[in-house]
């Protein structure tokens, strides 16, 4: 994708967490502030692109057969404005449901509406169907992200999101994105790489072979690294806890909020060696932690936080999304943080 | 059910773990010692009637779309030899794949074999299908309760298993089975009790829907306790932890290894309750904890542990099987445990 003349402008969601407990008031009621949320977002920033950062919805609370219906209404602030995104997975998006114990007491089950099967898509009218339990509609085990991605790319011409090599299974959202320039579109001015970080139904991991596509890929497109590359996934590496500030945000890191530990990935595969060894890398962005929306400088890269954007999942720090704005001549990459209230803070330039 | 004229007698076989590591040499050996110990067992007492005490397989170890093909090895030894039986759920059976972290380093992931969904039931010969990564025979998700289920009644006609009441889902296995009199086979000698007591998909816990359900039943078909009640289920309540002997096996307390703690259910939502003012419930029967096989007193009643009949599963404590035999005039309940060397040890009366 290219911008429009200007520089291109990208903004990430964060951890929007749709669906929670969509049995109560308070469930759906998050869904619509996060959409508030992204809404202001869009119309204050009017970004080229956006960047869904892992866990769109948290499937551990969902109690339907397929969580596709959520997914589609997380991206619609995105899709009904017309401007083109692309998604990754987090540790919540495919989760089985998480059965509350306090259903087993006295209260027992509440009534439980489970959509039918692909509603969301298909052909015939949008319905709900109260299914009895134990009924198959009712499953509960989690929505594959091979069929998250399908429905999503199957149904949006402007999703440019990739389900990613078979080969790399069962991490799904791992591919690379061109961006453009505005005077010709065959020129690259920078590459967005997204990787699954796992979770869910599998470890939170970047497996080695994530790691050996990224580098095998980033040295064929990119051999001597004359283009810069930008990363995307969700969990942060274990290299975020070695740069987190202690006590508040302070220099040479910048950010607003530093509110918890890092909660890193559970290993380390590959993935943050062959990272510092390419010069053409200046940043990762990474969401999970609702707590924290720091970028700091990591040998020759810099790593960051993106911002918590929806009011699903833990945490009632004030809402936002990073923006990243690319320009092409000459390069620079630099960021900011744009709040639910409209106010802006925490810009840093990243390509220095 | 009834004896052929003599003591009833019933084998429990308790934590099989069929299935675990098929992609290794040591999985299937452990399937294959375990069959020994069951056919052991059954050719020294040629028990009546066989329990399956929950953890008949590991399905967080099984890369399958559909475990009721282990299920069905697992009762094998008992089908072939003609002896009914009936199962219950331990925590394991019903779980979704936990991908070892390991495959998500250089090593990679080892050619997986994905049976058919179906493939040991269909009526087209077996086969076993080599499934891509990511196709939907390799969804991983676990098998629903009720599918392991259906699987075995609709299979075979020595099963007494049963899906329970649909108001009492996502539990599956509660049901009363009732052994007669060998004169008069509508005179009840025993009620036997299968509760579900959860875990795998849904939280370690006998629900108070549950604990009602048996309150209601056993008011409705033995209302005066005249009939002697016992009661089977795979995690021990937090009734065992009371009870539990300190260092060794001592009196009252009849077994012969203690060697762990007891692990609980997550919460005690009223069965318990309902089974001590009931002077008719003579026994619990639990698995779960593999290192432990003793019964101790608990008011009226007993509370007793089975013996790690599997090979699979933690631990390497000798393998067996706790028999229970029942006598109709007068009425006694005892108990011993048959390992898998012949041995008898931990002979207990359970009805006085």
């Amino acid at each position: 994708m290219r911008a429009a003349g200007g520089p291109f402008k990208i903004s990430l969601f964060a951890d929007l967490h749709f669906g929670e407990n969509a049995w109560t008031d308070w469930g759906p009621l998050q869904d619509f502030n996060s959409v508030k949320v992204m809404s202001t977002v869009l119309d204050h920033e009017t970004p080229d692109f956006v960047i869904y950062l892992g866990d769109v919805i948290t499937a551990n609370n969902m109690a339907v057969a397929n969580a596709s219906l959520y997914w589609d209404q997380a991206i619609s602030p995105t899709r009904v404005r017309g401007i083109p995104w692309a998604s990754i997975f987090g540790n919540h998006d495919d989760a089985p449901f998480e059965w509350p114990l306090d259903w087993f007491s006295d209260s027992g089950i509440p009534q439980l509406f489970c959509p039918a099967v692909n509603s969301s898509y298909s052909d015939s009218p949008k319905r709900v169907k109260i299914s009895m339990p134990g009924e198959e509609e009712c499953d509960f085990r989690g929505t594959h992200r091979t069929e998250l991605m399908k429905k999503e790319i199957d149904y949006n011409v402007l999703s440019h999101s990739k389900n990613g090599p078979k080969d790399l299974w069962p991490s799904i959202s791992n591919y690379v994105l061109q961006v453009s320039s505005s005077h010709d579109r065959q020129m690259a001015v920078a590459y967005m790489y997204f990787l699954d970080s796992g979770g869910g139904s599998y470890p939170e991991v970047i497996s080695s072979a994530q790691a050996e596509w990224f580098r095998h890929k980033a040295e064929e497109i990119n051999p001597d690294s004359r283009v810069p590359e930008i990363v995307f996934w969700h969990i942060p590496s274990k290299a975020y806890k070695k740069v987190a500030p202690r006590f508040g945000v302070h220099k040479p890191c910048v950010g607003s909020i530093n509110k918890e530990s890092v909660a890193a990935q559970e290993a380390e595969m590959g993935i943050m060696k062959i990272l510092v060894k390419r010069t053409s890398v200046k940043a990762v962005f990474v969401g999970h932690n609702h707590g924290l929306d720091w970028c700091c400088p990591y040998q020759n890269l810099w790593l960051c936080f993106a911002r918590h954007t929806g009011y699903g999942g833990y945490g009632n720090w004030p809402r936002g999304a990073r923006i990243l704005e690319i320009m092409e001549q000459p390069f620079s990459l630099k960021s900011w943080i744009r709040m639910e209230d409209g106010s802006v803070h925490s810009e840093v330039i990243l390509s220095s």
